[in-house]
């Protein structure tokens, strides 16, 4: 197996994504990888990684013409390696536009797939489950064909990296009854049980759609977005009320200390940056963006499912999905 | 001052909407009530308010035909008591899609208003500070002129109810540059901009929506009913979490009574329910939808609401705003 990693780019740059990559290392000593980025910061990874020279960084709000100009940033190079090296995965902690518009113009969409979709794995009420949650932000607006598209994206994902047998798939929508929802969500609610798609249970709230029942929850791209970050905003919201809770006076700092091993577990469950970032399906390679503030556990974390959808071969199985679509 | 309170519908029934009446009542003696529902179930409120029978319930899931069919429900017979008496307010906490499509047909919309908004007060960062999003799920899908709109209604509302001087007002994106978001965004905000309307700052991401500098949320109903939703859902997942690992073990319940105070106040500032309901606004009276499941203090709060938009003179200062427009 071969993974790419574009090693800039992250706001705590090569020094989280080195010491990363070492602890990967040690893990899948049989890995290839090829990291892109300055070489004189990298030296520690010699004998451990095949270094590429890419001193540039992509900004965090560069337009894709942008993009495609930094010939000599990270995030070119490392997909200009994937595509010469024909590699398995490619990872990249920089801007998420960038990412997008140069993975989808460079190494192309799945045919049959309209559009690429971010997704990320949300929390649950149960511990350790998890939801696939996309489109978080690749598209602005989607048809129901893509809504489709994403719902039979997230099911591959769901079946072969969670481990989830017949994975239970939701529209999210502003109401759980099947006419509810924009003309696209409604239409494709419609088309999905009249293909009987497996494991389509119909729309659902975003207030329920993290009880543990949803394996994958399909979105258009905005909603998902605001969903994705109402959550964080939330979430964070909470943290730094408790936060403030517990260090008001000396009695509540002793409160702390009974009950800090299980609030330390809980707010882990909460940690979105915990599940190393998000990923773009629909292309022709795992391709996994990590968060842009990944410190080094993070980016372990992005580096560990790029390598699983590897090993799982995500993008073959996306694939026969939508080859068997065509010849249908 | 007349406000007439539907006193069915809600989960808890007369038990909870009949006590808050007369809490309501002790705090403002001269308003005139008038209240619909099983007369002899509201014998208390005898000589507090005009009783007036209405025995049935618009069911939560009636669509706009059966509610206008079902003329002796409480909903319907206040509305219509609204229009003979002249009154300034109506509360339910009957179905929202029901009082929605009632109010607007029987009530009508403010001249120059497209469509109604479902606004709700949000909590943020700062304790006691609200933000005003809307519309939370009226539509669907909204144009940039409707989205101009919800920004005029609700910088009247902050105004008036919360007391803001000059309210900032924010499009909810998927991210802050002003080309973000769908093309009914970006036009709003093109038009918000070149308009000067006051206190408009431009798109804010739902992460930093609640962080206390936003005092008007603008959104389509879709997004709007996402965010909602996602933010209670994350709110009491949250709730759910600690609550578990505060009673964990003996511990832990100790480690509960050092900080009971400081999260009890915590969590208050989190709850939806507290705020009492949500406003209809750019219907032609004050129209307040309190709670589903309201218990007393919530339909308490309801009221208050209700009564200070009556007060305020919200509807008129609305009517005030779109009339200049129609001439300028």
């Amino acid at each position: 197996m071969k993974i790419v990693i574009d090693m800039m780019g992250s706001d705590n740059g090569l020094a989280a994504t080195v010491p990363a990559v070492l602890e990967f290392r040690a893990n899948h000593p049989n890995v290839e990888l090829f990291c892109v980025g300055k070489i004189d910061e990298m030296l520690d990874l010699e004998g451990h990684a095949h270094l590429i020279e890419a001193p540039e960084i992509v900004p965090q709000d560069a337009g894709v013409l942008e993009v495609l100009r930094l010939k000599n940033s990270s995030m070119l190079v490392a997909i200009n390696t994937l595509l010469a090296e024909k590699a398995d995965a490619i990872v990249s902690a920089g801007s998420t536009g960038g990412f997008l518009s140069a993975t989808t113009l460079k190494i192309k969409l799945i045919p049959g797939v309209e559009r690429a979709a971010i997704m990320a794995p949300f929390p649950t009420v149960i511990p350790g489950k998890k939801v696939a949650v996309l489109d978080i932000g690749a598209s602005n607006e989607n048809t129901a064909d893509q809504l489709i598209q994403f719902a039979k994206m997230g099911q591959i994902y769901a079946e072969k990296v969670f481990g989830v047998n017949e994975p239970q798939v939701y529209l999210l929508s502003n109401g759980a009854e099947e006419n509810k929802g924009t003309p696209e969500i409604v239409e494709a609610n419609k088309r999905l049980r009249e293909m009987e798609f497996p494991g389509f249970k119909g729309n659902i709230e975003a207030r329920e759609a993290l009880n543990g029942e949803v394996d994958v929850l399909v979105s258009g791209g905005f909603a998902g977005n605001v969903f994705l970050k109402s959550s964080e905003g939330i979430a964070k919201m909470m943290g730094s009320g408790l936060k403030k809770v517990f260090t008001k006076s000396l009695k509540t700092k002793i409160g702390y200390l009974f009950v800090r091993k299980g609030l330390k577990g809980m707010m882990a469950d909460f940690d979105y940056k915990a599940t190393g970032g998000a990923m773009l399906l629909g292309i022709n390679s795992v391709a996994v963006k990590a968060h842009g503030n990944s410190d080094v556990k993070t980016f372990v974390g992005a580096l560990e499912v790029a390598y699983k959808m590897a090993e799982q071969d995500v993008v073959a199985k996306i694939k026969e999905g939508f080859a068997n679509e065509a010849h249908s």
